[in-house]
């Protein structure tokens, strides 16, 4: 087993009617003013927007909204963000929405004590002063609830680049209130959960060698990220499908799976960042087309591994090909791209994509890749 | 899944040779000198006691030594550590050694700021202000490294207690390195891993319906400590089967089991607590005699869960009494005691140990028993 440092203080509240919570821990924290930040408008029409502002009403919490936060969050809107908070003097940002939303927030709340351009920090080290940052997570997918990551892109270049903070810049409280995901589109349920199973398999296909619980604390969570989607398909108002989907997917990216292993790979985060940045196809479809092309591409080094994932996840004793197509095979049941065509991504331009500047190569681990290889696992993906 | 809040902000570093962190986290956290607590002189033959030393001196950090704290440590050596550190105006208090210097350090850090006597936080409610804890731990088993609990038996009345002050009462930096666990006596590391394995069990068997994320984290990590345990009594320096036990009880009291599970049982524990007070066993020597005898006296709710655990953790598929006795089994191929009279307990004392004060009546979830149920579980230890 590696040697590692969990930390993660973020307090995660999290079951029905819980969005009632916040008002209270901001007060508690002293919070006088907040920057409510959130996305296109759906938290309007789920309650959750209702539930929130009704917290913050009853614990006396003034607050400023900036909306409009869009998946693949924009550098530009963040530095709204800072602007806006820093004039209104708001004393931590509230992030109410999914990934985009907070990521989004967390970029602001590293912002703002800053005086140079927050784009620094996710092209270089991280902050070392962070506004207070609160979430109210709206869909299961990036984990960013009880992390300290936050990816964003820069409006002029398409360039998609992550921030690590943690532990300063994770929240200090999420709430997850599942049913609040009773109304989501089918699709977005699906990319949350292929999100998450990426988060799992970029640490447990990272060339470790057998392990015993750090294996099955990912097989278990890959397992019930799976079993709660299938569910979910069938009837999207399942809670406690939607409570172990949403679980699994903050438990996904928390530190947990990390732990023992070493660095992850992030070779198909690296290469969907491209994806998503030039086209804007959701994170979960980019991911859904490029990891089993990763894994395909490194067969040699995972081979045991995907063994192993097949017995324990799928139940079956099969070669690591075959494996791999039972992947693609639910990817393409659940509906997902597995192909760059799928997507409406043109396989032209593979050259294009692999040159996109989200990708700060060599990437990989344990195997380093540089633009060539990623030109080839691009041609898995046709 | 049942509502629950996570939130735990120990920060944990792990591995070999880590020891040399702690006084740079002591120094980051503005740390000038510290109560050192620790046990019967261990530390000073496993190199623990010097490593830590070094890492003080080298962070420049001023220290004021309290040797002797005992297994089911005392009130009173609590006080001890107490009035010491109010004398020699310690800024926090250092934990190095195994559950009890860790348990015991929190009860002096409770009682440094209270006026009152500290016992009131094992009697009451947890403490609203706490001296910084920091630990190093040197064996596994009772969780205290990554958790706010802390167990303590008064002298006078063999009452044992316990406070439960998470996060407050949660050390702020833990360090573990497994390789100095190498030197411990196979009966530790056994009662060590049995007491992990009932702090899983009170959780999993709790009366939950079936579960998928939750249930398969329990059965990973009770499997793993299985397994690393049988290794570590072949081998007792194989480094990663001393890493897998130590991180699965971390992790088996550190909030995670009990995630989407509601309450625990308990009664095992509190049940041990009468028998470790009176006849000063070790605590994982009575859980062994004990939960098997409360789970055989609430088969009746249990069958299903044990029987899905027979199946996933023994890779067998049985009924839930033969289950049941391969735990049993496995416990006597250890070495532990599964009978009172394994462990010298007079067989005559069951109605003493019933009326004991360390036993709060009623007890356990979701069954509450009462003395004389307890009773006829201490005739099933026979």
């Amino acid at each position: 087993m590696k040697d590692f440092v969990f930390h993660n203080p973020t307090k995660l509240i999290f079951g029905r009617w819980k969005i009632a919570e916040i008002g209270k821990d901001l007060k508690k924290d002293g919070m006088k003013k907040v920057l409510f930040v959130a996305g296109g408008g759906s938290i309007k029409r789920n309650g959750v927007y209702e539930q929130t502002v009704e917290s913050l009403k009853n614990n006396g919490i003034e607050w400023v909204e900036l909306w409009g936060i869009t998946p693949n969050p924009r550098l530009s809107k963040v530095h709204e963000g800072i602007e806006l908070a820093r004039e209104q003097e708001c004393d931590a940002v509230l992030a109410v929405g999914g990934g985009s939303v907070i990521d989004a927030s967390k970029g602001i709340a590293a912002g703002i004590p800053y005086e140079g351009d927050v784009w620094d920090f996710y092209t270089g080290g991280p902050p070392s002063e962070v506004h207070p940052i609160y979430a109210i997570l709206t869909i299961s997918a990036t984990g960013s609830e009880m992390n300290g990551n936050s990816v964003v892109t820069k409006d002029d270049t398409l360039e998609k680049k992550g921030m690590h903070g943690a532990p300063l810049t994770n929240p200090r409280t999420s709430i997850i209130d599942p049913s609040v995901q009773f109304s989501l589109p089918k699709e977005q349920t699906v990319y949350g959960a292929i999100d998450a199973i990426t988060h799992v398999a970029e640490f447990y296909f990272n060339g470790s060698k057998e392990l015993d619980f750090p294996d099955r604390l990912c097989e278990s969570l890959i397992k019930t990220i799976i079993d709660s989607t299938d569910i979910l398909l069938e009837n999207p108002k399942d809670y406690d499908a939607r409570a172990e989907l949403a679980w699994s997917a903050t438990m996904a990216l928390n530190g947990m799976t990390a732990v023992g292993r070493g660095r992850g790979d992030w070779a198909s985060h690296q290469i969907e960042h491209a994806l998503s940045a030039l086209y804007d196809i959701a994170h979960g479809a980019g991911l859904a087309i490029v990891l089993p092309a990763v894994l395909e591409y490194n067969m040699d080094i995972h081979r045991d591994k995907m063994e192993q994932f097949g017995e324990r996840v799928f139940g079956v004793k099969e070669d690591a090909e075959q494996v791999l197509a039972k992947l693609r095979g639910l990817y393409r049941r659940w509906g997902a791209p597995v192909s760059l065509k799928d997507a409406g991504i043109p396989e032209n331009d593979i050259r294009k994509i692999a040159s996109n500047g989200s990708i700060g190569y060599p990437i990989g681990h344990p195997k380093k890749i540089v633009k060539e290889d990623v030109e080839k696992i691009l041609a898995l993906c046709v």
